[in-house]
């Protein structure tokens, strides 16, 4: 099948990568808004500037939507569906249902498959969670998230006067996860959840303590946690802390039994050491059941928790079932 | 949706908790080879002959199958998805794609759906390595199991001379799973992955050496083990092993990235108090989806790769996007 990828950032060289590897996949292009000529990819797929995906679109099986859940993909996935099977990773929970109404209404006059809100949460966290309360209807989730790096947080901090560069890692509090792993049920506030480490590159002779308190007091993203601010040089930041790692954990924990006599745990991780080429990894999986959805004569707006699991692997159904089941 | 049960052990009393617990299924009826008179079930759910299905398939959506996959589930699960939809726990792993043909064959011919080996293992296990393995293609997988309660290799030991009762626990490897948890991507051997744990009550005089002889070096079932055994008596027996505890963990380390560059680790586990309790749950999910699928006029054979995962749940579609995605 014939991918496109629409935004070329972190996740979109993320994306390439996975369509790179798979066997079933070639990638025709690369569109962009920024000018093609200063695009390096990392292949030798042609960049294209977005414009190009109306005439393009015809030779295309599915685009990989690779730009923002604030002001890009509420815009460019109703559009580009309009033209061209589309997934995307849109991520504002909030305005997820929203979203859906939009990308069904255009993908489905069209003919299109358009599938939103893929990656790791929203996306294969949320899929464990729907199988584990499918299991267990009696219980409690929890979801840790971290090791990771949290983009918006480091953005937040670069934003503060005499800070030069940043990074924040959202950490799981290991006591807390230990706690729902033994069943025990627990009540749990924000701050008995995480922690948040952050790293900061300050500008020569900056109010240090000034710089530490604008974090650790910044409403919502900093005032409710356990925060702690290191000051690091540019040097040790670019050597300890280029790569993007992420990862959590979804738990569900419940009863089963006639009188709830039972208990049990259900737990899905991931450890990432890179968030992006992971997130498009699973996008690049999504788009091979979005085209073959597609192909069966599917249109519309769908989630993961529409996608028989099968339509995912390059392996095809018969395999599937002798070897993995 | 009306629920049948057809056999009535402990996994059919998990299906019974199960169904009790869904606030959209009812139970009909539990059918049973054995005279319903000597059967008591735990709900006040009328008891009826095997023989009765017949009659009955017509006031039942979905009869979910609780015999065993050795004699039971070959015979029974194509005979009576001729007549109703039917969702079962088939477990031989290699004849699973046999088993699936025959379902689907007298299943299409009756305009039903049949789902076969519906659990943890095969079940929300299979499902966990098939996500792992379409979000990382380039990978390794791993199960642990454990730790739990093995019927198969506690009856291996009930039948050797001077055995009163056993129990066996497969246990796993604490440091082998670490090591994959650490992404090391180890070759491992059987007897790197599990050691085995067995209790048992032997006759008063019992030659309890060539007993132990006899379980560590029973081929298949234990040789390839690490295996200790411990004498109980009966008292301590049915004090501390009267559970059917379970679990485990799917693992799957893969890399990303243009070049392999990035390594994650996905991992899916369960801590189960009552196994088939908990299976039982997994089964009554199942039913609804097979009920539902049925009801959009599809036919023929289903794992649980071919199953939208929003069909399992009591809550309706939209809400699951807008809440749990």
């Amino acid at each position: 099948m014939k991918i496109g990828i629409a935004g070329y950032g972190n996740l979109g060289r993320g994306v390439e990568a996975a369509v790179e590897l798979a066997g079933d996949m070639d990638l025709t292009a690369v569109f962009t808004r920024r000018d093609p000529e200063t695009v390096k990819v990392a292949t030798d797929t042609p960049v294209l500037p977005m414009t190009k995906i109306d005439e393009m679109a015809e030779d295309i099986d599915v685009i990989i939507l690779c730009g923002g859940s604030a002001t890009d993909l509420p815009v460019m996935t109703p559009e580009i569906a309009a033209k061209c099977n589309v997934v995307d990773s849109f991520d504002t929970h909030a305005n997820i249902p929203q979203h859906l109404a939009a990308v069904d209404e255009s993908a489905k006059a069209a003919g299109n498959i358009g599938v939103i809100s893929v990656g790791w949460d929203p996306g294969l966290f949320s899929v464990a969670r729907l199988y584990a309360n499918a299991a267990l209807p009696v219980g409690k989730d929890y979801t840790f998230w971290g090791r990771g790096v949290s983009q918006g947080h480091s953005d937040a901090i670069r934003r503060i006067d005499g800070v030069l560069d940043a990074r924040q890692y959202t950490v799981p509090v290991e006591e807390a996860v230990q706690r729902v792993r033994n069943g025990e049920n627990p009540d749990l506030t924000t701050r008995d959840k995480h922690t948040r480490e952050c790293y900061v590159v300050a500008e020569e002779g900056a109010d240090l303590e000034a710089i530490e308190k604008a974090i650790v007091t910044m409403p919502n993203y900093f005032d409710e946690y356990d925060t702690t601010v290191t000051f690091i040089t540019q040097e040790e930041m670019d050597r300890d802390h280029k790569g993007l790692p992420h990862g959590g954990s979804v738990l569900r924990s419940g009863v089963t039994g006639i009188e709830g006599e039972f208990g049990d745990t259900i737990e899905f991780s991931l450890n990432l050491e890179s968030n992006p080429y992971f997130t498009g990894s699973v996008l690049a999986a999504v788009a091979r059941a979005a085209y073959r959805m597609n192909k069966e004569g599917e249109s519309g707006a769908r989630t993961i928790f529409d996608i028989p699991p099968y339509l995912l692997c390059e392996t095809p159904r018969e395999e599937l079932i002798a070897h993995m089941l």
